[in-house]
């Protein structure tokens, strides 16, 4: 491939990927504000003794997520996934709480 | 527990769950333009006889995350396993557009 057509190609996947770090780091920002919402509905959850899952909140927020997703032409299978994800994390995080407030 | 108490969790977990509803509407919404851009990059590595993955490129994702999460005061385990997460979609995403551009 000549020098230039490789310079070209730099150029144009280092503006992509400009916009990719950016977006990337709002995506961080914002998982870390949902973390710290989470962290508060655990400890609230633990002080009134509720479980730390809420399997009826979680059907909830699938289908708003799947129904934004395809607006948003996002592959809805894939949010639904990430949602998990998410909950995941923020269930394990919970029963954290939850044994140290029991302790 | 008397029913007053009951409405007083109902009303606090409640407020929580909006936040986080907002913040979820937020991410779905930045991953779906995360996407649009790696479906470009996509194509455009297709058309160039690029490979799918870059580690190296995956390398400096990785250490520049966990160092906004430490700023942001998220788990950068956390930030690591789900950069992973979406790479993964990527790249499956990636092989699909240069299996259908060679055939």
């Amino acid at each position: 491939m000549p020098p230039f057509v490789e310079d070209d190609i730099a150029k144009i996947l280092e503006s992509y990927r400009q916009s990719i770090d950016n977006i990337d780091a709002s995506l961080i920002h914002m998982l870390a504000e949902r973390f710290k919402i989470t962290q508060k509905i655990g400890e609230y959850k633990a002080k009134n003794d509720l479980p730390p899952a809420d399997k009826h909140r979680e059907i909830h927020q699938i289908e708003r997520l799947r129904e934004l997703s395809l607006n948003a032409k996002l592959d809805p299978d894939f949010s639904e996934k990430f949602l998990q994800f998410i909950i995941k994390e923020v269930i394990r995080h919970h029963e954290y709480i939850r044994s140290t407030a029991s302790q």
